[in-house]
C-alpha cells in the first residue's frame, strides 16, 4: 500500500494515529482521496482554500439526517460513481466535520469496496474526544440511533487547532463532561491531573486532549470489537444519562454528567464507594463540567423511566440491564442489575415523581 | 457470549467452523436467532418443518436484486424492527440459501448493531465452496456489483447434504471449475488428488469439499482483510474470466474456466511455465470441468475487451491491471501488467476479432 498521507498510516484494525497541528495538513493531491466535509466549513476561509487540493469532494449537511439509512443509498450511488475506478488500497476518505460527518464518512469508508483508508479531521470537541478516536461508525435506522455500523478505526486522526478553536461554547461544555468521564474511567495520572488543574473550558480541553485520547485508545485497543466488556466501560454514566437526555431533551454532555452523578450516588448506596470518595470526585467534577449538572434536578414519571430502560441497547433480556458502578477512579465494575432496582434508586435520588 | 449454537462458535474475525451433516442442524429455539432464507426452500418439506423452530424468520427472494443497495434500507427497517430489543452479543443471523442470500445476510449481520453472530447454511455449491467460506459480504450499488461490503467470516458454516444434493446440475458444473481453480491455487496434495481422482460431477465435489474449504481457509486466514495480496490469488483466472462472463454472458464457472486456460497459455508464453506442465494441468482440468471450456472459443471486438479491463476493480491506475500467473500448481505470481499487453495476448490466443 502506498502511503498517500503526510503521516505514517496504519491500515484498519490498528489504533488511530493522532497528530496535533495548528493548521490544516497539506495532502498530496491525488485522484483517490475523497474529501467528505461539513458544507458549513466553506465559510471558513482557510478551509475553503485547503479543500481545493482535493479533486474529489463531497460536501454534506451535518446532522442526524446525514446518518439516516434511507438516504444512504443515494449518497453511496454518488460516492461510488466518484470512486468506481479506484483501487481500495489506494483510496482514502478524508472526513472533516463533527460526529455526524465522521460517523457517516467512517461507515462509507468501512463498506466502500469492503473498506478503504480513512482519516478523521474532527471539527467539534465531541468528535475529537470521542467519535473520531473510538473507531465506531454508524447510521440510524428510522428512529433507532446508531442501529447499524461497523468497528473501523481511522488510519489517522488530525486534531487541528484552527478548526477546533472555532467550535461553539456549548460544545466545549459538553466536552468537559467527556474529559471528566475519562478521568473516572482511567483513574491514575489523568484523574490526578484533573484534580490539580486550575484550567477551565477550552484551556482545560487543550491541556487534557492527549491524555484523554491515550486513555480512550487504551480501552478500545483492549476490546476492538466490543466483545469482552472493556469498551462498555466507556458508557460510564450513559445508562441513566441516555434516559434523561431523551426525556428532558438535555444536551448529551449535561445528561451524561447527571448520569455520572447518579452512578456515584448509587455506588455509595450499594456500598462500593465511600461517601468521602464520592465527595472528593464531585468536588473536582463540579469545577470542570457545566454548572447546571451541580444543581437540583427535575423528576419524571416512573413509566417514562421504565420504558426508556427497556429499550436501551444495553438491556439484557427481560427486566435487567447492564450498569457500570465505581469503587474509585479507574476501578469500574459492569454489573447486570434489575431494571426495577434501578427505578427504586432513581426514586431514592428524587428522579421519579 | 453464550453459545447458542450446536457446535462451538468462534466470534468474528476467526476462520469459520465447518460442520458436515446429512440433515438440517437442530438449533435451540431462542428469540435472538433470525433465520434469513431463500423463499424457494419452502418447497422442500424437511426445510419447511425445520424453520418452525425459529420464531423470527425473514424469507427473501434470492438473486441479484436482493443485493441491491436501493432495497437495503427497506430490508434493514424490517430486520431492525424484528431485532431491536436484542443484545448484539446474543443475536445471530442464520443464512440459508445460495450466494446472493449469503452475501446479503452476511452484510446485514456485519453491520446490524455493529456486528452480530452469523451462521451460513449454503444451499448451492457456489456458496458452499466459496461465498460462505471466504468471509466476504457484499451488496451492489446500481450496476456496480459487490461495490460495498465487509470482511466478516461466519461463526459457523454447515454443509448440509440434504440441501446441497438438490442443487441444479448447472451449479455442479460451475463448482467443478472452482475445485480445479483451488487445486491450482493450493497445489500439493489437493492437486495430486484431482489428478488421481476418477470421480465426476457431484461425487467429485463431495469427495473434495473438505480439501477445497481447508485450502481456501488457509489463504483467507493469511490475509483476512485483503491487504497483502494473498487473498487476491483466489482471483486466479478471474481477470480474463470476468471479461468473457460479461461480454458473452456465459456462466461464472465456464468463464473462469476460460480465464484459467487463458492464464495457462500466457504463463507459458511469458516463460513462467513449461508447455508440458500446461498440458499436464489441462489434461486434468478437461476431465473435471464442463466440456465447453475445452472447445474452440468465440472472439470479441478489441474495444469491448479494453473497456472491460479498464473498469475491472483490480485495475491499478491508468493502463495497467493485476494479473495472476502460474509457474506450477501452488506457485502463483501476482504481477502488474499493461492492459495493452493483455490485449496482445488475447489477440494471439484468438480472443480478439
Amino acid at each position: 500500500m502506498t502511503n498517500k498521507f503526510q503521516t505514517p498510516v496504519f491500515f484498519q484494525h490498528k489504533l488511530p494515529l493522532l497528530s496535533e497541528i495548528k493548521s490544516l495538513p497539506s495532502m498530496r493531491t491525488v485522484d483517490d482521496l475523497v474529501l467528505v466535509y461539513d458544507r458549513k466549513l466553506e465559510k471558513l476561509n482557510p478551509f475553503k482554500l485547503w479543500k481545493e487540493q482535493f479533486s474529489t469532494r463531497y460536501p454534506v449537511n451535518a446532522g442526524e439526517e446525514l446518518k439516516s439509512l434511507s438516504e444512504f443509498s443515494e449518497h453511496m450511488n454518488k460516492l461510488s460513481e466518484l470512486t468506481k475506478g479506484c483501487s481500495p488500497r489506494r483510496l482514502g476518505v478524508i472526513a472533516v466535520g463533527g460526529t455526524s460527518v465522521g460517523d457517516f464518512a467512517g461507515f462509507v469508508a468501512s463498506v466502500l469496496k469492503r473498506g478503504v483508508n480513512l482519516v478523521h479531521i474532527p471539527t467539534t470537541w465531541g468528535a475529537a474526544l470521542d467519535s473520531a478516536i473510538v473507531g465506531n461508525t454508524s447510521l440510524n435506522v428510522g428512529s433507532l440511533k446508531n442501529h447499524i455500523g461497523t468497528f473501523y478505526p481511522a488510519n489517522g486522526v488530525y486534531i487541528v487547532s484552527l478548526l477546533l478553536s472555532s467550535a461553539p461554547p456549548k460544545n466545549v461544555a459538553s466536552a468537559s463532561v467527556e474529559v471528566m468521564k475519562m478521568g473516572l474511567v482511567a483513574g491514575g495520572a489523568l484523574f490526578e491531573k484533573l484534580g490539580r488543574s486550575t484550567l477551565e473550558g477550552v484551556h482545560l480541553l487543550w491541556d487534557c486532549i492527549p491524555d484523554v485520547v491515550a486513555a480512550k485508545q487504551a480501552v478500545v485497543g483492549e476490546d476492538p470489537f466490543d466483545t469482552n466488556g472493556k469498551r462498555q466501560l466507556l458508557n460510564l454514566g450513559h445508562t441513566f444519562g441516555h434516559v434523561v437526555e431523551d426525556y428532558f431533551n438535555w444536551s448529551h454532555g449535561v445528561s451524561v454528567g447527571f448520569g455520572i452523578r447518579f452512578m456515584l450516588e448509587w455506588s455509595v448506596q450499594r456500598g462500593f464507594m465511600h461517601e468521602t470518595k464520592k465527595s472528593e470526585i464531585l468536588k473536582i467534577a463540579e469545577r470542570l463540567w457545566p454548572k447546571e449538572i451541580n444543581e437540583k434536578h427535575k423528576a419524571m414519571p416512573k413509566k417514562e423511566l421504565i420504558a426508556r430502560l427497556i429499550l436501551d441497547k444495553k438491556s439484557e433480556g427481560e427486566g435487567s440491564i447492564h450498569f457500570i458502578f465505581m469503587r474509585s477512579p479507574g476501578e469500574l465494575m459492569r454489573e447486570q442489575v434489575k431494571i426495577l432496582n434501578l427505578v427504586d434508586e432513581a426514586h431514592r435520588q428524587g428522579w421519579v415523581k
